[in-house]
């Protein structure tokens, strides 16, 4: 008797898992539950549907439904899970016209995140017909869009300037509006970048009209008349036509709680590497599990669609029988804020220190390619590695669209991934012509500078 | 006392060995002879300055004379070393004045490559002033450049559709003449890339006006007027005003050998890991070297700008007291040609086999990025691995410029080099944001392809 898998979850992590396991085992049956009506949309890539650069939603789709149905996947649409029952492998659903009651064979919850709500005074009275929005669904996504479209909206306030702030303020900026960023601690980008190198991120965004204020806190948030009115701690009040919450996302765990599965790291699902739960024939994938990292001992929780559709493809094809380990992140990130592209790996200083490494960072700037060829654009760079080891940890690179900055980052995090020391990147045979490179790569720069510093460091000490 | 190290020749490995003495030890003294006046010249940007993206030639030097004896490094331009003389540690040297014998403690030999000429009749007795040149020199770059300026040159043909070949006919075309290339194998790029893909290029290279002629063994050469009369075997003759002969280069070991130094693979100066020659204290470097690669288990030779710096510098290093090893090359490369961007790296099927692998190559087509994000385009992918092991043996890659091409290869070059499996690649924490990626990388969706491939045929053997 062929398999009944049901995927709870509509999303990178949901359909990766439903796909996975249909591929596997082509006689599987495969149901998702997806409580909107948009499976397998790109939430990544709603900022650019708001920039206008993506003209129709409906390109958002990773897949369409009709493509997801070709596959055998059975999909249900408008249709809620409220609670799952593992001693009798059912979930109990809802729709708009009632209730059901399904059977599985195992289980796959890929339920996701929900955006973290800070405290603020005001804001849980406020909502997207006052001009206030989250954006993480297609439908936030429409309510915002339709905000602006229908009110005088000129002047916009972004409360987070993480990388759905930096995305949406690049959107609107480019909408005409007039953007100002909030950001509690002190630089942008917090959670990716060391504040040096978040200062060229935030002259990147002023150069665009952003106005940027780091170490304000939000206090509380009013409606008058038209208008919000922010009163901040350590910084200016301000007006907004529109506020964006964007203080980043919160594991959904509810309906894998209230059943019985443990949590984990961040309060997220606990899951083993092969992406099973605490609960029998109960696996889990995606913004709602903790994450395996490759260089901490301790799981963590690093929301991301990259980790979601891999442990998503892993959850799907250990639920029709397989066993597949999830190898775990670096904690690879990418972000574009105008001509600037901003990427980290691995451990920065602070969170290596905590796991036990003796972590040095050094800074480094060195052209993308030959200078002498146009268009030469700086990477600036800060390199971390281990003291005691010489392992490579990480790195944090800043540079411009167009200068293949993405895919350098990669090259670090397989390095980081596969446990080098930072001298043997200068040992990589990469790729060279003058308008796309330098015989030593700019990352190499770094690593011969890392060495340097390094062997100085053990000077130093001795001395 | 310190120690005396001789560097024969002023390009990349010869640089970069004097360069890393210095570093290495402040208090060695380190002579460059450089043959011309040219030390430390980026020879492969030449194309750009034939083509007039780099309009001052000065700009190709890595470094100025002035910055490199800043460093410490004396420089003896326009002297050319004759003669070794290992058992008393001198070299004999010849300038436009006499004659020098130079003393040292350790001799590193970076005296580069030479153009090979094909067998063709009538070549040996045609030179620059006819209208025919080579390109590896700042001398011969001169006389090609006043003889584009001088003369009335209107068509011209390069034999051989190797790196320089591609370049040129570029750079040639942007300076608005006609451009005939003539290749003896049955494709563009042999050396780099399958048929399939070759033939992408060559679309590339004609929709800009190139006339392209694989299959053609050009059988003799000579004047009649102004004219050059090419008789072709294999393809209809042809007439140019100026022809640039690109056959590839054969390494410059004449000193080196009549010194007594083994010769290794395709008749350059062996060396160990250390860059020693079989000669006491004599090291070398670079292109005349032949170069260890890791996939392989004997030498090769494949003469690339990287790799002369890096052996360069661990030839440096070792001739002031350092134990460094060379860990060897992947065969890493890119060229562009016009706005196609071609990479390869590791061992494509045949080279694969012949090193006793049992390789399966899977060509597959995948977006640089998200599609719904305007800009996309198609990088088409050869994926090589082992049928046996699971091993990643290597990638070619054709995609267009701006699509972060050259970095990828660089991905695989680092997983090639630390032995990675094909379905590993996939595991790779590699940054995602639409604008610049994929959920799934354009790499990870090649590996994937792959391992369904793999599973494929090893179905197939089994039925």
């Amino acid at each position: 008797m062929s398999a009944k898998i049901l995927v709870i979850g509509g999303s990178d992590a949901g359909i990766s898992a439903a796909l996975r396991a249909r591929e596997c085992d082509p006689a599987s049956e495969v149901t998702m539950l997806v409580a909107d009506g948009y499976p397998n949309f790109s939430i990544c890539g709603i900022p650019y549907f708001l920039s206008g650069e993506v003209p129709d939603w409906r390109d958002l789709a990773h897949r369409t439904i009709d493509q997801i149905e070709a596959t055998g996947v059975e999909l249900r649409l408008n249709e809620r899970a409220v609670a799952i029952a593992p001693e009798d492998k059912t979930v109990a659903t809802m729709t708009a016209h009632g209730t059901n009651r399904l059977g599985h064979d195992r289980l796959v919850i890929a339920t996701g995140a929900e955006p973290m709500l800070p405290p603020i005074t005001g804001l849980s009275e406020l909502g997207p017909t006052d001009g206030v929005h989250v954006l993480h669904t297609m439908d936030d996504t429409f309510a915002l869009r339709r905000f602006l479209e229908q009110s005088d909206c000129k002047r916009v306030a972004v409360i987070g300037a993480g990388y759905i702030g930096m995305e949406v303020a690049e959107a609107l900026t480019a909408r005409g509006r007039q953007l100002i960023v909030l950001e509690a601690y002190e630089q942008v980008l917090p959670r990716t970048l060391d504040p040096e190198l978040a200062a060229h991120v935030q002259t990147e965004l002023e150069r665009h009209g952003v106005e940027v204020n780091c170490g304000v806190t939000v206090e509380e948030m009013a409606r008058d008349g038209d208008k919000i009115v922010i009163t901040n701690g350590g910084g200016p009040d301000c007006v907004a036509d529109l506020v964006l919450v964007a203080g980043g996302v919160t594991p959904s765990v509810g309906l894998a709680e209230r059943a019985g599965a443990q949590l984990g790291a961040a309060g997220a699902i606990a899951v083993d590497p092969r992406m099973r739960t605490t609960l029998p024939d109960v696996l889990a994938a995606g913004d709602c599990v903790h994450t395996h990292h490759a260089m901490l001992a301790e799981p963590t929780y690093m929301p991301l669609g990259t980790t979601a559709h891999k442990q998503g493809r892993v959850a799907g094809e250990n639920a029709v029988g397989g066993d597949r380990m999830f190898t775990g992140i670096v904690g690879t990130q990418v972000v574009r804020a105008f001509e600037a592209v901003i990427t980290a790996t691995g451990l920065r200083d602070q969170a290596a220190t905590s796991a036990g490494y003796h972590p040095l960072t050094v800074a480094v700037t060195a052209d993308d390619h030959k200078r002498y060829y146009p268009g030469a654009t700086p990477i600036q760079m800060h390199i971390t590695g281990d003291v005691d080891t010489g392992r490579l940890l990480g790195a944090q690179l800043v540079g411009r669209l167009g200068a293949e900055i993405a895919k350098r980052i990669d090259i670090i995090a397989t390095a980081c991934q596969h446990d080098l020391r930072v001298d043997e990147l200068n040992d990589l045979d990469l790729s060279y012509t003058p308008p796309l490179g330098s015989p030593w790569d700019a990352l190499q720069l770094a690593a011969q500078a890392w060495v340097a510093a390094r062997a100085g460091q053990a000077r130093h000490v001795k001395a």
